[in-house]
């Protein structure tokens, strides 16, 4: 194969590459990485670049590779000779902002955070050891050992790395006896992980939230509590857009499950360096990390063949992996640095439903809650502080706009509202950071479908209308479809449809959501009215419109005030276990107290599921706001 | 330089070396290990080979080089040409046989040892897991987690390493659910170290002596407790005779510290390998190392800076250092091994101290006991089951043999036993393993100083009797000396001098002792008698006479059942905590719960000291039975 070189503008960064390498790839290895919403499947266009010289090849066809105003998507172009790449402001992932730290109610904040030092994963403090005399003869390590303890009396057992007690005696004579000492809590023990002369440097920690199609990665300064978030899509999704799909590849390749534990760890390590470059923060500075993740994510992450999760009875591998070390996880930052992990329940029910059990508060109060999270799978537990249910159900990635060609990531560009206005014919679309629209995201897709409902666009059953008097709808060669977007259309650069799938992926996801909901009240004795507070988690964020939500069926009819928008829960558990060791020790708790109901076991299900492929609903009396709503 | 091929004869190895190494040292990289008992220093003539063809260059002078019978010490002798080396059988070492197995007494071995399983450090387990059902969900760690506690209930709380959690799964698929896991004591956590598809391999130990000048390495079996122990010299006597010169090498030299540690490694390894070789067992089948030794050298072993050992207040870096990884330490064994370490009571009162006292059982009685453990350094402990105190006075390296040049490490060819007639002007040898006598051993320096003395050949303040009327008196270049062996006695290939320097050496160290064990006994309020069991252990091993080491004035003048030879209690406590938990947590409370008294802070020992410095003493009184025996 020939040697080719590549370079990458703005900025003039050259690669070597080989004939038929994807651009993609080849930008990833020069550490300029793009959009690539779908995981570089072809389908989001978010990865568009344009060739200032040379050429490139398809992957597939010549169609498949072009994109709008004549880029090329990375993702489907083979290197093919020396070129000159440029890459547009919109594809530079540099612009993705923080769209998602971790929020907290503020009675949950204060019940952790609110001690000066509430017991972090890993911490750092400077300490002033008294130096030996004739009658103070305790060791070096002893007598550090007795003032680390004394500064924080949780930290114990205390022990200590080979590296760092190597260090010790030079450092404390050195240093006058006065000494920075790192320490990470291994759940049974506490390490000494790091040894400094002062003056201490400031120390970050990581809350990361592992999802199937979205990743999180938030830096914490660890004195403060503050902290900062970037996300992107899931690379992994390249190997199967669903758990099923990615624990089916890593069985049938030989080199799958290295594979897909990569392509994570790519996307923490690239996400982590861009938090540190901005901060400024050194990798060893980087002190603690605290991950919460479905069952199967965090197994890809550490390695973990997931085959039980994926044969009956669905167990993961480990409900409570021990706490690591960073290098052993692979994750660039203090090589000692503890990576802890939040507790699963079942294989289906991983760490981030216990990390979003802890961060709603749900269990410190008489009544009852509903947790419901959607992601590409959606989980939902039930219960208060004396008892909680759960179960899941596949709800797909349809809400994270996986699989839906006008779908994209809810970053910058993303279209997170629509209306449309059947009179003028027109959208009103709220677009993220302002910029011109790329795509459609979760929230916007379900605010979508349920404007054309109610437009009468689409009719109960989610078929698109092809005697609506709008030009939007049309027959394409595969089946009918809705422009959501015209070409230009609030200055949008390409036209965005919706085709009768995509519906059909919505509803289904929507459906399944609200048969979980169902069948797990059913299960306990509980009608939908019983449950004082909805906890509505995951994929939407605070974009969605709770009656949007009631509307296309997916939620039960509650009262409004009942039902609240909690954001990336899975994240904010995260948080909390970073920063609080009663936290820690109360998502153990969570997790082994927590009820599993198997949907898959319930007939009922199957009944509610297809009973539910309606908008919003075949019993439209169960939900009666609407009904008062349309005067039926 | 020009590369060279050696030959090394019998076995045919070759080697390729540089002109102007040392012959000992292509040995070495050829895997062929020579004696050297003094550690390469051109003394004790062990490292003799023959140039069967080729030339070397000497490192010093030519005599330096040139050994018995025409042959070359390998210590001595550079790479010059292309050379065939013909290793004689009695310069190999592995010739040398296991002299110092463990030795316990009944009652200490019955304490700890009785029980089925009484908690060794490591421990290899056949276990079959249920299988998961509909109504029995615990995860594949968890499920394995709860049968190892079952099988063992104190190996908790019970982590495991990433590696083993990554195979547990499939391990647990492919094998119809039994497993068999190896578990290993980390102190504060027992940590599943590897799994392994049944049935289940026998499993080794280590219990390991790291000596200033012997080091002994014994592999137990751990389903039978049986064991062989195989010892050499510490090769770091290269650095140093004696601890205090080793950690100014280890200061003074930028990579001294990694060069002593590298030297002690390499011992260990080789006799590990030896071991491992004729037990025929597999690196990864030893699977946990409990180790013991003086602080120094067990500092130099994990690669910690000593100085504080140096300095006033002499403490170790760590009292207890913690429970490490064989891959951390660089044993070649079971790389997730434990290696645990006996833990020290002061600078000078090492872990092999705290072993011993273990092994000898003495804070079980009532009684007052008297340990005094002699290697290079001597250490004395005094006490019983409510109070230990101990002190440590610098013996030097005299008994073992270091620095004097008729000496020898005590593996066969040693002479171990030392009997001069005065009428028939003979000398009685025992040799260890019946072989040609090459050298005198430690004990048998000790025999001889109390044999000639008898005689009249040394007088009472140690001077050799240039008017003795023997021709093995004579005056040398280097002083008086007195020829032990002659050539040819007993079939002595060379023959075997003391000289003038060497006597005062051995007096030096007796005079050590003897001070030590007087002030600690006077600050104690304390006289001999009061001491129920005398406890000699160390270098002397069983083949010193009782009566020898009083007629010198090396021990107290007790009634002869009081005194006991408990061999190396170093290796036989490392023994204990390899097998016992309960032998494991009795070291650290017997290290913490002993008293240190400085000697150097007590004005009484230099004038005990220089009082000690006559055979037996200056004051005879203190010694009534050989006042009864001379008719004094």
């Amino acid at each position: 194969m020939s040697q080719r070189t590549i370079r990458f503008e703005p900025g003039g960064k050259e690669v070597s590459a080989e004939d038929g390498e994807r651009l993609l790839d080849v930008a990833a290895r020069a550490e300029i990485r793009l959009r690539a919403d779908c995981g570089g499947q072809g389908i989001c266009g978010t990865c568009r670049v344009e060739l200032e010289s040379g050429s490139v090849q398809p992957l597939g066809s010549e169609e498949e590779m072009q994109a709008a105003d004549g880029g090329v998507l990375a993702c489907q172009a083979l290197v093919a000779s020396d070129a000159v790449v440029r890459v547009p402001e919109l594809t530079a992932v540099g612009e993705i902002p923080a769209l998602s730290e971790a929020q907290l109610p503020e009675t949950v904040a204060e019940q952790f955070l609110s001690m000066e030092l509430p017991g972090p994963l890993a911490r750092r403090i400077e300490i002033e050891v008294p130096p030996p005399t004739g009658t103070d003869t305790e060791p070096d390590f002893e007598r550090l050992q007795r003032d680390v303890v004394r500064a924080c009396p949780d930290c114990t057992p205390l022990t200590i790395t080979l590296e760092c007690l190597r260090e010790l005696p030079s450092l404390l004579r050195d240093g006058d006896f006065t000494i920075v000492a790192t320490a990470g809590d291994f759940r049974t023990v506490e390490h000494i992980i790091d040894l400094a002369s002062p003056p201490a440097r400031s120390a970050y920690g990581l809350a990361i939230d592992v999802g199937t199609s979205t990743v999180v990665v938030q830096a914490v300064n660890l004195q403060t509590g503050e902290g900062r978030a970037v996300s992107t899509r899931n690379a992994q999704i390249r190997y199967g857009d669903d758990v099923i799909n990615r624990i089916v590849w890593s069985q049938e390749h030989p080199e799958g499950l290295e594979q897909l534990r990569e392509a994570i760890l790519d996307n923490l390590n690239l996400l982590l360096g861009e938090l540190r470059e901005e901060e400024n923060v050194e990798a060893e500075d980087v002190i603690g990390a605290s991950i919460a993740g479905n069952a199967t994510m965090v197994n890809f992450l550490l390695g973990i063949d997931a085959r039980p999760i994926r044969r009956s009875p669905h167990i993961p591998p480990a409900a409570l992996p021990p706490v690591l070390a960073a290098r052993e996880v692979g994750l660039e930052i203090h090589p000692e640095a503890p990576v802890s992990i939040s507790p699963a329940v079942a294989g289906f029910v991983g760490g981030d439903i216990s990390a979003g059990v802890l961060a709603t508060g749900m269990t410190d109060s008489e009544d009852i809650s509903l947790l419901v999270d959607i992601g590409t799978n959606g989980e939902m537990v039930l219960g208060n502080r004396d008892w909680l249910t759960c179960a899941s159900c596949s709800a797909g990635p349809a809400f994270e706009g996986v699989g839906i060609e006008c779908a994209t990531f809810a970053g910058p560009g993303a279209i997170g509202g629509y209306d449309y206005d059947p009179e003028a014919d027109e959208a009103r679309l709220s677009v993220i950071a302002d910029q011109q629209p790329l795509g459609i995201c979760g929230t916007g897709l379900v605010e979508a479908m349920a404007s054309l409902s109610r437009a009468g666009a689409l009719d109960r059953g989610g078929r698109i209308n092809l005697k609506f008097s709008s030009s939007r709808v049309r027959e394409s060669a595969a089946g009918p479809e809705f422009v959501l977007v015209r070409e230009g259309e609030q200055g949008a650069p390409r036209e965005l449809c919706i085709k009768q799938t995509d519906i059909e992926n919505l509803i289904r996801s929507k459906a399944a959501v609200h048969a979980g909901i169902t069948v797990l009240l059913q299960q306990i004795g509980l009608r939908p009215e019983d449950v004082e507070h909805l906890y509505l988690a995951g994929a939407f964020g605070n974009y969605l419109n709770v009656d949007t939500a009631v509307a296309i069926g997916m939620l039960p009819d509650l009262p409004r005030e009942r039902i609240e928008f909690v954001g990336n829960t899975s994240l904010a558990g995260a948080y909390l276990a970073l920063l609080s060791r009663e936290a820690r020790r109360r998502l153990v708790d969570i997790a082994e107290g927590m009820t599993y109901l198997e949907l898959g076991d319930e007939p009922s299900f199957t009944e509610e599921f297809v009973a539910s492929m309606f908008i919003p609903h075949t019993d439209i009396a169960r939900f009666p706001s609407l009904m008062a709503k349309s005067g039926q």
